[in-house]
């Protein structure tokens, strides 16, 4: 079995890594070993092929509290057959000198893509390869599940880190700052800022203004709003989505650079909204930007995400064993009042290069916040507290040998 | 008694409002009532004295648990008698007004410059008034006191967050991110900054570059650091001070706005910094800035910090009581090579306006590191984890009801 994480990692990747590996230990008899691929997919190409067998069951258990990827993810995207086949090629020859049967592949829309490529063109090629992919994405923007597992810790982190800066604004505004900022991730999904909406637990509470990518931002009414905040509550706390963006679709903070997928590298539309906030009213501000730190954050993840994580890694060795192929376990919630969920199944084709923004009726109608709907759907998602282990104050997370099996192939050139 | 919280706020600043207001009911027989200024010493000024008798002894142990300034806090600083005589009198004629004898002033070395002009004032105008002071700031720059409430848990933030942020960037950098940037608090001390260094706790960990106010920043130094650390480990984990400044004394980054004791407000050096690193290597990079994030996260709060800064609002309502004046609690450090401490007393003469900054033998021969001694003054400082109790996924912080008691004075006129 081959296993890669892929694209941005998540507090919770590892937990799916753990999963996988701890059933495919239970199943040794059909799964002989399993390989993890140094730098997600980038290591099958390059034949760096970590020997998870090395690792001590207690490492592998500790995965399942570890941020970040233990084996290294990438951003390296496989384009069509015609245009990368040399890759395509190179992977099944890479998978065929090391009798890997089962090609696990835990990343978002784009690494699904590749995934489901793949699976076709080894269908197409004769080669007998089943390809599973475990949903991971702090975006939680990947279609057909209910939620993607990364995104529950994240929206805890923002929703626990505005209710803790929204508290020092309010202790500050009557001679200090009274305009606070906080940028999070998301990209073109609104998700992880409204998340930061459950902050909000009684009127008056931070945040006061969520700026989503959904809602086209409009200078003079976001200026209104923080004044009228400013006014009632002595101060106005702001979560923006690095996603905001103009009518025409413009960012509000585009930073000019892309991504391995084209993507635009976003970062920095707290400060900017600051100013724009200064300039129009004077008042003093701060902002902050977490970036990794809250996608990293393990330290404050949600009991439930980290499950769900866990589980959607069992599953797809559990799909792999059972036969199916080109699918990927999915969040299913449950339709009872009480929050529920279970594992579901999804194409591969149908989760690929779709993405999953906030549904309208999430959003308040002045668009500046969340609904009871919204609510509804985010508060089982960041619920319960899983903490890691500590030794002299600071977190004790995985540190895995990461051995390579030998080589049996020529060296691949990029 | 009156108490008043300065300055900005720490996650443990409420835990010293716990020790004082606790201490003082079971002392009810020699202090009555305890007021507390809304927004600090201006609640004083304004006679707007909240009754903290109001309060359930419920919501008084919750104040342990909850960051930032429950009662209001203030950034306003008391000039000299004869630049500042009307602000004098004002508070003499509230306290007399309200029958308060004892002083009690939360806060850094402005505040307890504050507190000891005012006990000199009251003394040479013959007003029976104690004034005690209680340490607080994150930035760990007071004197006399071997470390400052606030700071334990602000290092804990910043070392778990640089841990965490490192591995993933560690995961990402064979063909993403290579260069990341954390810009912490401080002000003109590195003791925030040092103490992110806890992270590294092997070989290769990060942080593996910060940028003490202590050290003149050399850009080409610098420059050849971050590649040597990319090269070696593949990517490079950086912590800069805000306070990080060139040899001039000019900092790297100044937003241009000063704050009203006329300090400098500072707050962009990431995003400078990854820029330079960018043009330089063309690496590409990511950067954060935790602002009020670092300073309100009581939800990773060090136990350590949580009872030392409980211990001092305890101390300084006993050394009210016995008699005491213009002197304030300090945490001496034992001897022993196993970390211990006990209450001391410094007098505000000695505490009031004096910065301290890293002595250089905590700071790493080439400028960019700690050295055992900083791991050995640090680590006992971060210990302990002090979790919040959570409802529905989000930590429960107290909500004061902050009555006011009825005004018997003028209004007061700003």
């Amino acid at each position: 079995m081959f296993y890669a994480q892929s694209g941005g990692v998540t507090p919770v990747i590892n937990a799916s890594a753990c999963g996988v590996i701890e059933t495919a230990r239970k199943n040794r008899d059909r799964i002989g070993k399993v390989f993890a691929g140094r730098n997600g997919i980038i290591g099958a190409l390059r034949e760096e092929l970590i020997d998870t067998g090395k690792e001590s069951a207690k490492s592998i258990a500790q995965l399942r509290c570890t941020p970040a990827g233990a084996f290294g993810s990438c951003r390296y995207k496989l384009k069509s057959f015609t245009e990368s086949r040399r890759e395509y090629e190179r992977l099944m020859e890479v998978f065929r000198a090391h009798n890997i049967r089962y090609f696990l592949y835990n990343g978002g829309g784009d690494s699904q893509d590749t995934a489901n490529k793949f699976a076709q063109f080894s269908s197409q090629e004769g080669f007998p390869i089943t390809c599973i992919g475990i949903p991971k994405t702090v975006d939680n923007d990947l279609p057909v599940t209910d939620n993607c597992p990364g995104f529950g810790s994240v929206a805890k982190y923002v929703a626990v880190s505005i209710k803790e800066a929204g508290l020092d604004v309010a202790s500050m505004c009557e001679s200090s700052t009274k305009v606070f900022v906080l940028e999070v991730m998301g990209r073109h999904a609104g998700w992880i800022a409204g998340a930061a909406g459950l902050a909000a637990e009684q009127e008056g509470d931070a945040p006061h203004i969520i700026l989503f990518p959904e809602i086209p931002f409009a200078k003079d009414k976001f200026l209104r709003k923080v004044n009228s905040c400013v006014m009632k509550y002595g101060y106005c706390a702001i979560v923006v989505s690095e996603g905001a963006q103009y009518p025409d679709g413009t960012f509000l903070a585009d930073a000019g650079s892309r991504d391995a997928f084209g993507h635009v590298q976003l970062g920095g539309v707290a400060p900017f909204l600051a100013n724009l906030v200064k300039e129009a009213t004077g008042y003093k501000y701060h902002w902050a930007v977490s970036d990794y730190l809250q996608r990293a954050a393990r330290h404050i993840a949600s009991a439930t995400d980290v499950e769900q994580a866990y589980a959607m890694g069992q599953a797809a060795v559990e799909f792999a064993l059972a036969g199916k192929n080109a699918v990927m376990p999915t969040i299913v919630r449950g339709k009872g009042k009480k929050y529920s969920w279970k594992v579901g199944e999804a194409r591969l084709e149908d989760v690929a290069n779709v993405e999953k923004t906030m549904p309208r009726n999430f959003i308040s109608r002045d668009g500046f916040h969340i609904t009871d709907a919204a609510r509804d759907y985010f508060s089982p998602l960041i619920q319960g507290e899983d903490y890691p282990q500590y030794k002299n104050g600071i977190p004790q997370y995985a540190r895995l040998k990461n051995e390579l099996v030998a080589r049996k192939l020529k060296a691949w050139k990029d």
